[in-house]
């Protein structure tokens, strides 16, 4: 695990640990070297993990796999480096833009590993199943693209909604700004309030629109607007559709119950009830909802997942396990935990 | 003050004590009568406030104004039964809709106090001051209709926006459900999740139709959809508008800030800052923002507020202000409490 | 499962659902007989557990054991009516207390199975791990008690601590007040503020003088002062102790580290770190601390765990593993859930 | 207000905006000088504050007072630059020990204005109320020392309760420990859990002894067990205490009822009713309650209060009021914000 002390490295390693195919040979975190995993993150006390050392003091000899939590732009870089046997399963934004020049607009630097770039494949699970199989570098959505996606491109790919005028609304919680120290990420800032950020300018949307563009064979251009809530782990995508002439709410609903019908990880709110985070908190789990909208002619859609589980270190595992022929819901079949 | 033990009636009390043209002569709540307030809350204790009696109790000879802050269906009961003399700030939503028809529809009761109605003022303060002047009952609007209306009204009627397809994307905290005992609003159920209720089917929905139909002399459907946020207070609105033809964001934005560069209570973010219910809460404030749409010719409009003070019962005592030539800010001029 | 319908209910079955050597036959809830397990607990859905009945209708005919998570009074009503080779865990409090007396005395009730009651095992496992192997009923402790027995016992068998003037400042996530509806446990309550609550009078102080005393030899009465924070789950104990003559904070941290050096769910917090609910959330581990006090001869002692698991659910499930000669551990190994 | 950009600092111009006889002339934030103050604080936009400015740049020619929310040791630098003719309210720590001696040891440099440390008089109001009145330099106490000695002053005083072992568990919220970035109070540490910190090592600790040293006319060390709690604003102390001989719970509360009968902001808690911070969030009161111990000879006191108001600012404009002879409660009369 290349970059173990953020929120994601340390919820892999939750989930690594009970992995029985996974042994965890090295943990690196540049700024905490030398220090016990427990010093860092004290819930990882008692495991037996090895203590974290810098990105170079891996020997990659006997390795077969590393997952990459490192901020972007770093972490081509260091991708970069590690020998041709290690298939990489990376959970930083690097590699999911195909477009290098999208990445350079977005990311504000050029991309400098254009090779690795052409070989990646995007680890939306459920959608690149057979490609993830066979890839040597495997770079995960961003867990608003993973929601996002789950919920409408079936419905593109049916043809049942519109890409003209899609409403993204999307609500996160507090644990996808990471470990790094921000004010507006502090107790007293984001509790018991809430407010949209980044309107316009996510680096989640040209993700998004990759993957909708490459579904309606069309580019498509989508109103992407986050929000920030007070609660540690959950995000909630209300994505307001029009639908395509012909096409109801209960077509969507139907689209999506068959396409995720066979999926370990995706499904249907229960009858008459709502997605909500709570149902999926501490899992890889997936739930999405439709309904009427009162305005003729659209549809509400929802979506909602574990940002830390499905959003990043759970759908890394699970693309792990696809890569290593594994049966793909290993170590992963933790129930949601609630309350 | 009538109905006194929910959350509207004790933060309106909360407010009123330091209110120096009020004496607060009755306070009632059928349930808990015969208890001294700070039993129900144990905040106001230490102020002398007279102990809960029932509605009918009360002996209305020397007293100018009533709050109402009972359920629906019970208000307009009850209301009936006051001496002309005593002008009514009603909180509950019995008066809120002009059209008896719209009102048996979505509250699933005949209303029985029409003559009442007939004569009944729409209190969003910043659009009927005058009305509310002179009137003897104001029917303070809902939490969401005050902070989607001070929003929209201006925009729709400067003509800058398209009322069709208008999406309210709306969030709130938990206090907005009462002090009833429900179990979603249970601390386990309501905490480090949240999710959307009422989808299509919640009581703001016509409120919000009326009041933009009228402006735009037309009938306006909306798309409203609530959220449950695991905080008490605060309400947050975002808006996803068509921009009407030649229209730009810049436009809303001047229109906005035109049309309450006046007010006491309203006000448009700072320069580069996003509206956030942290920026009001326990306060009568209100705060505007605009953003551009990724997708041309849309925008994002954004409220924030209060639901228990100019949602609720700061809007109450802001028109209580008006009816009695009071100055208007009286008692409400509390800033916002941070953090 | 008996009684499946609140919260340690659900944790349980979100436990037992993972484990290889349980199939949950019936899962019973009088008040909601009938209904699928998803209306009642949605994040519960998918996972094929049966339809919510009623007690008396499982067929007990081949089922080896029952969990039962019955109010108290109920659940001493319904076990007295299980076949003899239904092995039982009882999460309830009626089985706890070995004197009827004093059950009479804080239960408001007399205990009507003092047969069973003779017979009942009290299962915290570190330390009657023996008995239990053996019992037919299993009474788990209290979520209070096993926090604060598993720290101070093996401190009062070492006699390195006073049983004099002990005082146990708890405190608890909102969970531990149960799913049913009361006004305290409202996420506008209990949120954003914190408080003591039946100071002097909680249920859980006679269970811990129980263990106590037994230890001591002698009749143990302790200060219990329990507290309700704003978090749905984790519960934490700051015992303020006497050091025996001639002993050191230093002599009762090795004590503990002895004492539970084998122990799979048992640990001491990191070298220089506190114990902290956070380390323990939606796992079965409890971690213990010990700090000098300022004022000589007193030591600080500390201990968290999470009530739903090793306070109510897991510990039951670890017995039950105990019972039927399973690894320990089955089905408990889940790391704690951070952030 | 020197150093206004701290919690303390905002939460002192929230108050003082509202002072009918305090007018801003200068907000200092040596790390933000040039910012308006609503780039910093959003919810102090529209209010008219100046601009922040750098500490050396105000110009004290017609200032009569300086509120000073520096960190230690800067404070005293600066308060001893400023003319003779301003009063200074200093909320930092420098000038609270009035042994230079325990300073050097706490805060780990030397006491460099031992000067103004004689002349400066220690501001718990309710205690201090007349040397505060002719003070030029007033050092109000840290949040928990407030909380503690009001509540323990008088029983110590009346000799009702033994100085002794007196045990101080003592929880805070967040906003406490500051707006500083720490990795401690992001959202995602100390959100939905809790723990206690700095055991046996907080600075309040000397500044509690000392005064309680004072009343008892001998050296006093006392037991202080801080907790990090899931919430903004509140505190609480829970102090368990030996009785004195032949005095009883019922003597303490006696007591507290007799010393607090006048004062207008320290209150005892409704009958039957424990403190719990919800009853003074937003607000300069403070409630007390003494419950039993079921050991005998023992007592529970308790003290509730809000860290940024009653502990920081709100004390701070309490003395302010009295050094001008003011009416004490000028705006402070804000009554608790609930939910």
């Amino acid at each position: 695990m290349i970059g173990a002390s953020g929120y994601t490295g340390a919820d892999l390693v939750r989930l690594a640990v009970r992995h029985p195919d996974i042994e965890i040979v090295a943990l690196t975190a540049n700024s905490h070297a030398g220090k016990p995993m427990e010093q860092v993150y004290p819930h990882l006390a008692g495991f037996g993990l090895p203590d974290l050392v810098r990105n170079e003091e891996v020997d990659w000899g006997g390795v077969d796999a590393a997952f990459c939590g490192l901020p972007h732009g770093t972490s081509q870089d260091v991708i970069a480096t590690l020998p041709e046997h290690v298939k990489v399963i990376d959970i930083s934004a690097d590699f999911r833009l195909r477009d290098p020049q999208t990445y350079a607009e977005w990311y504000g630097r050029e991309h400098v590993a254009q090779d690795l770039l052409k070989e990646a494949v995007y680890g939306l699970t459920e959608h690149y199943r057979n490609v993830i199989r066979n890839a040597r570098l495997v770079a995960c959505p961003g867990c608003y693209p993973t929601a996002t996606l789950l919920l409408l491109l079936p419905l593109v790919e049916a043809g049942v909604i519109s890409t003209d005028d899609l409403i993204i609304d999307a609500k996160s919680g507090v644990s996808g700004a990471g470990r790094g120290l921000k004010q507006n990420t502090l107790f007293c800032e984001a509790g018991e309030g809430m407010g949209p950020y980044a309107v316009g300018r996510h680096r989640h949307a040209p993700e998004i629109e990759q993957e909708l563009s490459r579904a309606a064979s069309r580019d498509v251009v989508v109103n992407f607007t986050p929000h920030l809530i007070p609660m540690s782990r959950g995000e909630f995508i209300t994505a307001h559709a029009k639908l395509a002439d012909g096409a109801s709410a209960a077509d969507c609903e139907q689209v999506l119950a068959e396409r995720y019908a066979d999926e370990p990880f995706v499904r249907m709110a229960p009858d008459g009830i709502l997605p909500a985070t709570q149902q999926v908190r501490g899992s890889n789990y997936v739930v999405l909802g439709v309904r009427e909208d009162r305005i003729p002619g659209r549809v509400i859609l929802m979506s909602t997942l574990d940002n830390l589980v499905k959003g990043s270190s759970g759908q890394a595992l699970q693309n792990f396990n696809l890569m290593f022929d594994l049966p793909e819901s290993t170590a992963l079949e933790q129930l949601p935990l609630f309350p």
